[in-house]
């Protein structure tokens, strides 16, 4: 047995209360190493009355990753407190593993166990139940719809007219989110994240001016509440985007600052590092990357805080938005976060918080910051199997396990799972033009655990390079718009909103892949109903047997909706796929 | 390479700030399998302008345990954020390791690297700086003196005529410390912590009844404000008991819920699981273990929370009162210390904040929740080498390793290390008797990284098996006590506040380690002074060579205030000790 490839820590993704009576304990050990794991745990109280562990029961292989296996385990303790240890089996040999390290058998001291010391409701972690069941979409708002030309600003070129450049404006706002709601209802979307929307300078307006205002090319807070309203009416949530790391070079108090300088009230706003500020060459003040347009805020101050937490209360209070998406959320103080949950919560509880981060982000998921991040994690590993083929299916399904097991259950249930943004490629060039694959794309997306977003356009196989290729304005001519891929996508949210299995409801299990013919089989199992999904992410038709036993079933091809008719070997042709619902 | 060994994440104890502008990395790997070690790090930034990282370091081997070594570095990243790798050299491989696991060489995605996003100060981990220049001296109140025999229970017995037993009073208060105050000056404590003082039934107070009276056995708050200036008067800090997981039975709170049962108002203050609420035969609501002497407190109830930050505030308003011990701190939920600490260190943020956890506390040392918790895994590990015999010198060092890495550094400065305590048999009765082990004891604890505390009666070689062996009453006539072993200890401390890098100031190093021999050699150095310290725990004399080079340096054997004879030749007598001054 290799001791040293076993790891367990008493917290995190590898203990954690899943609800206010569940304990999930998760170990890992070598990929093939161990055959059998038993979590062997009691009362920390009882335990020495008996003398020896109260229980033990079997663990299972939750999945494997390029070096290691998963074990998992899901308990329920009587008095919500637990000491454990576990039990490990290879062929030839078994031994304990506690806290205090390895034994040939169970010890009698308490201490050299684990120790979950008590299951504190408050301590769970808990994102808006309304976010597992929501289908998003991201609109970046300048290039959605113009819906009033009165507002377009100086230099506005005609809709659509050419591709976008760095500062280019096609007079995008919110009168004309309003004008096409139907087309996002269509979609079956229920929820809505914008890109920032308050006044600012830029086409993408991450340099605010003043958090309190709506930037006037999108309208006014009259036409705001309406875009709310009007969103609310169609069962969509809406989202805005909060730059609270750092501000626009034009934000009021920076302005002082440059004016007023050692003088200004505002000094301990940002990180300057020396008198005068001076922005150029290189700033010498803290900012955003080395954007001299973006100076860094400083939010371990008090009035910093407060007026940022202000913010985060208005737009809840006054136009009642239903989440906040943070903009570069790790570079802020974890300190801050805390306290921002805490306000913003404290107006509605259900607003869901969302942080802006690429890595691993166990240290702001721990049930006192954010409810999630978006997960690129989960967006790299689905564009490079099935949009780039620079990873086959095995090596796919090890990375998803990697996701998976990065996190608690309820944090991957909440976690925001994109294919693409106004910061990366369209997810249709990505695939080198291939519809197919931005099908396939779709389908696993809307099929995984998570809240899925779907980026404007991408449902009509809009294209686009890295920023500003991506932010092309969206196609309102019919011409312009792939209908039948518009319908495709259509179908899979349907499918995700009217079978709990096939979303986030659904226990996630790769059940085959294979690194020849590049196809996966995944089953989606919730209560007694599976969906098992099969993907052919290659260019030859292929002939699979599902590795799932239907005696006495009768599966349904549920993309066709139709009774299958051989039920274990399917065709798959070329990018082809089949949605199996058995009951 | 045993890629499976190999071991890190950006956070806790293997990424941290250990103050405002330095970063602390650590990587774990397989003992022995690697040769070298580099940081490869550069500004997230800066990392994709220039095509690779910008830098390498090279880290150093820290210590091993059983199973791991462990590399460390201090980095001061000019813009106070962080991509990194690390590039791991073994005798035939070489291979870089990020977050997305492991490359033949440094990858120019920066996403494959770890992140330290921002090193914001706020985030520092930061326990008064005091706490790392205390010597504490705990005080179980009930049997340190009898100062005021008007105060004494019904049935308190003759000050130490017998041993005694779980339900016996001796009459100990508030004015026998006061009067003992310079046997307590002399030993050259800086810190008192009292074991709990505020009203309730037993001798030992936890149950509590008033959290904001001082119990009348021990005097009143006129007594113990005398007590606490007193103290401070004599440059001493006051620890108080928080026991804030249960209540006693008694608490008038817990006692209205008996009375009125489901109309009590005060109901949602403990976690009842049924009505009527009955203590007996087995509480049907929530205890301390199951002691229904001790209903568990809802601590996530806003009345309950109100109440007790007003008690924590309290103590520290009206008696100013330098530190909290939190019982059965684990137990608490950590929204409730986040809160604790937000509400004591608005009144004094040098206040200590000291958890009772004895396993591994990593969640509650963060930087929002405690500044150190009781050290038990030191405690084992010393009692086991030095008291037990349990383990040999190579284990002891493995197991310092262990305790040693798995925090950051600055929370083992101000780690509460203890060689015992009121719920501990005396380390005296755990040497068997030996009173050289007992100095051995004293000698490790007060020359190691932490916050050291000494049990009253210790330093006299007060005896006593678990509780209430050790509970004893404190000796005060001269024959009783153990003057040689109190000068030694007394010396001890002397040196520690005498000699920085005897103390928590010297970075701490164990330079040898013999398993047939059992001693073992460590150094602790500050700036240019090292102070090397060797320990012979066996019962034979043995020669030992200093492996330190001496070459221009004049060593001074510090115990006995004279130049060393022979550099690095040293003789160790059974059980005996050097302590050598190299400047």
């Amino acid at each position: 047995m290799l001791k040293e490839a076993i790891y367990h820590k008493p917290a995190n993704n590898y203990a954690y209360s899943y609800d206010k009576e569940t304990l999930h304990i998760r170990l890992r050990a070598k990929k093939g190493d161990l055959t059998k794991v038993y979590l062997i745990f009691g009362d920390p109280y009882k335990w020495t009355k008996e003398g020896w562990a109260n229980q033990t029961k079997p663990m299972s292989l939750e999945g494997s990753d390029e070096l290691f296996d998963y074990w998992f385990i899901e308990v329920k303790p009587e008095f919500r407190r637990m000491r454990y240890g576990f039990e490990l089996h290879s062929e030839n040999e078994s031994i304990v593993y506690g806290e205090r390290g390895f034994k040939d058998r169970d010890p009698k001291e308490t201490n050299f166990y684990f120790c979950f010391p008590f299951l504190n409701e408050i301590d769970v972690f808990g994102a808006p139940e309304w976010v597992k069941d929501t289908v998003w979409y991201q609109i970046f708002p300048e290039r959605f719809a113009n819906g009033d030309s009165e507002l377009d600003p100086k230099g506005t070129l005609p809709w659509g007219s050419c591709d976008p450049k760095p500062d280019s404006f096609f007079g995008g706002d919110f009168q004309g989110i309003i004008d096409h709601i139907d087309h996002i209802v269509e979609l079956g979307i229920t929820g809505i994240y914008f890109t920032p929307i308050f006044k600012a300078t830029t086409n993408h307006k991450y340099d605010t001016i003043d958090y309190l205002e709506i930037d006037p090319q999108f309208g006014d807070k009259e036409t705001f509440k309406k875009l709310v309203e009007t969103c609310h009416e169609n069962g969509i949530r809406v989202m805005l985007d909060a730059v609270f790391n750092h501000s626009g070079f034009y934000f009021d108090a920076f302005q002082d600052v440059l004016e007023k300088q050692e003088k200004s009230q505002y000094k301990d706003w940002f990180h300057l590092r020396e008198f005068p500020v001076t922005p150029l060459p290189e700033p010498n003040y803290d900012t955003f990357a080395f954007t001299h347009m973006m100076p860094k805020l400083n939010t371990e101050n008090l009035e910093v805080k407060e007026y940022l937490l202000t913010v985060g209360r208005y737009w809840i209070e006054e136009f009642n938005i239903d989440g906040w998406r943070l903009d570069v959320a790790n570079e802020v103080d974890h300190q801050f976060w805390r306290e921002f949950r805490t306000a913003v919560k404290s107006v509605n509880p259900d607003v869901y918080i969302l942080g802006e981060i690429w890595h691993d982000s166990m240290p702001w998921l721990q049930g006192d910051q954010f409810d999630a991040v978006m997960n690129y994690p989960f967006t790299e590993a689905t564009l490079d199997y099935i949009a780039k083929d620079e990873i086959n299916a095995e090596q796919f399904a090890e990375q998803l396990t990697s996701v998976l097991t990065s996190y608690p259950k309820n944090v991957n249930e909440a976690a925001f799972n994109l294919l693409g943004s106004h910061d990366t490629a369209r997810i249709l060039t990505i695939s080198n033009d291939n519809k197919e694959k931005l099908k396939l794309l779709f389908l696993f997306q809307l099929s995984f655990i998570g809240s899925p977003c779907i980026y404007y356009g991408d449902e009509f196989g809009v294209t686009g390079g890295n920023d500003p290729g991506c932010r092309k304005c969206m196609p309102w001519e019919k011409e312009d718009q792939d209908q039948e891929l518009f319908s495709f996508v259509k179908k899979v949210v349907a499918l995700r909103k009217e079978f709990p299995a096939f979303g986030n409801h659904g226990e996630f299990n790769m059940i085959e892949t294979n690194r020849n013919t590049n196809h996966i089989i995944y089953s989606k199992q919730a209560g007694n109903e599976t969906i098992i999904i099969a993907i052919n992410n290659s260019n030859e038709s292929i002939n699979v047997n599902i590795p799932y036993d239907f005696t006495g079933k009768q599966p349904v091809d549920l993309w066709n909706q139709e009774p299958m008719k051989e039920n274990s070997n399917i065709e798959l042709g070329a990018y082809g796929f089949q949605v199996i619902q058995v009951k």
